[in-house]
């Protein structure tokens, strides 16, 4: 293996020169993601500008059999990006070049590793967006599209399947291949851009994007609406779902969220009690259409406070904190670990998942607040882990929990994070062996030798 | 060959007894679609009524290498269920049960045999309704997930693409998979159901879907709006669009399409011009906010005539009237054939699209009314095909210069009829050596013998 990662290294540098590297930090910084897994360190890291030297990188790895591994900005929180067979890790950020924009098609094309603030920023001029807004600050688009990621605003606009258009991918021999193109559908062919998305990089690399973007909506107003018991809350997301409201967030946390949230992001005026945080987007009689529809909702299964943000500073401040979730967890517990769920459910099965993950969590006796994006019927924990032995034992087990209760009411074991290292155990149980087979063949025919992201997504062959 | 097919008969009698045969004039219903593609005669047709038949069967023909094609309504327009190699038909409309129905999760679960009449007449009295509207009235669900149908809705609703959870598909050798599930979003494995969507029976049988509903709109009104030349009546479609107005239809019919309309469907008021239809989907005020400010947008363009339906009846004989359009068509030349395009373009392009189709039709010298789903930048024409002997020659001709020219605009040999049969010799050119090789090598590692539907999607090897 030396000797092969030695040649790799020195033919890399002909076209790479100081853009690949075996230096330890920057091989440390690159074994891990935000998440729990354990840790892999790469041989190499290498930092392409171009399709091509991805290319060029791909090909010599494939010819010497070395594990290669795609890495955006590191806020996988399921070891997507850990090399845990060693091998040559091809950080993205360098790519991130906005190609083109298109505002009459409403759509873009860009670099891999674009973050979505940068396009955000660089569209704001023009009254577009890209609405995808995981909760990563910022991750690229390569990785989101890596690991089929949502958010808060997949309830109105889809999760980033729904808005990408056509991809450029390098394939585990070095090929490039355009996938889709620019059309908003078409009836021909194979739909491999699906196939790559949230194929977690073991399947190709993803190095361009054409994306869908929408128009930034003329009218936006937020509102937080509280509840004394967690069935009333949920139950009031069910309805504004069924009611047709086209809601672009419902955010979703319990009582042990709200009272960090409001300790951490400072929140004048909540109380910690189940709280569901809104946002609508539309014209300016349409917003307040939405927003009286759903305040009726509310109030009708008995919630106790709705209190609107108008103003961008107001509505900014509560999304910030809803972002700061993680954070505002973390503070409860200096000195604890952090493992973060994702479970999701069909919506009508809400009330049992979420009632059922905190009779799991009370018995399990760690503290874990929730927060969740339940217009789609999903939800996290943060389980704050002791500094203790048997800490990550223990969050471990309570995940395994929650994981099991959302696949019995038919659910999936991830609605957003992804497989990575961390949940390729649960796999065979929410697919079954035949869907896996299927994956299984797949891989094999597009990655014979095994190269890309080894260990990531499927099992292990006989598991 | 011969021995083979009768030992699959004989065996296949066994289950199924009457529902497999060899009868010619049964036969000869499942040689073709609705299209112009050669006909192709199966050997045998089976009418089974479970996935574990289907199943069998397909072991059965895997056994014995014979081909397997799919059969739906019989509603392709690309040539999709012609028999070209023989072997043995499956006719899935037998398989018609809806199987559940989730009001509070907005989802059911369909038999691959259940038509899209039958599924909304079904869903109706829950207020429920599956969006999903190809102009072929009787098409089954199976069929429109095969071909990855589109239709008048997409513009809002997205295609069937986006309205599918999940599958259960018999593959090649005759093993069931379940693909998806109930759940919104998920990110965890191999997105297997959106690569079955679009496979025309190449990859593996659908036999069961999963399917999103949609709320039906508390209030619906329909407008026609009518126009002295076609790049106004294009240019309202985009600024429609990039205003960010959420219409549920936006179709365009050219002067020789309204004047055929008129005719057959006896559309009082209006005048042989190009014309745009509109539907809108909401709230009452939603409706009227919407339809107010497309109404200001066209009369900026120019529109002549903004007209409202707004009883259902009327809107009804309007929307009769769109999908009446082919046999409109067909009345203007009794005796003559029918060759349907379908091209689609980057919405921006549509100008160019559609005035250099008219500019190829007018020197074709051909009758080719054309009508279009603008909203997502799709078009057809119907070419009118002289009882002539070159007649079908000189109609493929022009249907080559109209797909050479949306390639050439950034677009797709097909927005939604489909390869099948008659649009394989447009892949190369649209998705490239490299994602065809992709295709290619999916296609043989899910289906090695190569008995699911040969002849189509794919080009022959080589080709």
């Amino acid at each position: 293996m030396q000797a092969a990662l030695d040649s790799l290294i020195t033919e890399a540098e002909r076209f790479l020169g100081s853009r690949i590297t075996t230096n330890g930090s920057i091989r440390e910084t690159h074994s891990h993601g935000e998440g729990s897994s354990p840790p892999g360190m790469p041989d190499g890291v290498a930092f392409p500008e171009t399709t091509e030297e991805v290319s060029r990188l791909v090909a010599l790895c494939h010819a010497r059999r070395i594990p290669v591994i795609a890495f955006g900005a590191g806020t996988s929180l399921e070891g997507h990006v850990n090399a845990v067979s060693g091998g040559l890790t091809i950080d993205l950020s360098r790519m991130n070049r906005i190609l083109a924009v298109n505002p009459e098609d409403m759509d873009c094309r860009i670099e891999a590793g674009v973050t979505r603030p940068q396009l955000n920023d660089h569209l704001r001029d023009q009254g577009l967006f890209m609405p995808i807004d995981p909760g990563a600050a910022d991750c690229t688009l390569g990785g989101m599209c890596a690991t089929r990621a949502s958010g808060t605003n997949a309830v109105r606009y889809g999760t980033i399947r729904e808005n990408v258009l056509g991809l450029t991918v390098v394939m585990a021999d070095g090929r490039i291949v355009q996938t889709g193109g620019r059309v908003r559908k078409s009836a021909t062919g194979y739909d491999l851009t699906r196939l790559f998305i949230g194929s977690e990089g073991t399947l190709g690399i993803i190095t361009e994007i054409q994306m869908r973007l929408h128009g930034i909506p003329e009218a936006i107003s937020a509102a937080t609406c509280q509840f004394d018991d967690m069935t009333a809350a949920v139950q009031t997301v069910i309805e504004v779902m069924q009611a047709g409201v086209p809601v672009a967030r419902i955010e979703l946390l319990d009582e042990v969220q709200a009272e960090a949230s409001i300790a951490y992001s400072k929140l004048e005026g909540l109380r910690p009690v189940p709280t569901l945080f809104f946002e609508f987007h539309g014209t300016p009689a349409g917003v307040q259409e939405q927003a009286t529809l759903t305040e009726t909702i509310a109030k009708e299964n008995g919630a106790v406070d709705f209190a609107w943000a108008v103003h961008p500073e107001d509505r900014a401040r509560l999304w910030k904190a809803r972002h700061d979730a993680y954070w505002a967890c973390r503070a409860m517990r200096p000195g604890f670990g952090a493992l973060i769920t994702d479970s999701i459910v069909p919506i009508s099965r809400l009330p049992e998942a979420i009632l059922g993950a905190k009779a799991d969590i009370a018995a399990s006796g760690l503290l874990a607040p929730m927060v969740g994006h339940v217009g789609d019927g999903n939800f996290h924990t943060v389980i704050l882990v002791p500094p203790e032995p048997d800490g990550f034992e223990r969050a471990w087990a309570l995940d395994k929990q929650l994981v099991a209760r959302a696949l019995d009411l038919g659910g999936s074991c991830s609605g957003e994070h992804g497989v990575g290292a961390g949940k390729r155990g649960f796999l065979l149980r929410e697919h079954g062996a035949e869907a896996l087979d299927v994956m299984q063949t797949i891989k094999a025919a597009l990655d014979p030798l095994g190269i890309l992201n080894p260990g990531k997504l499927l099992p292990a062959v006989g598991n």
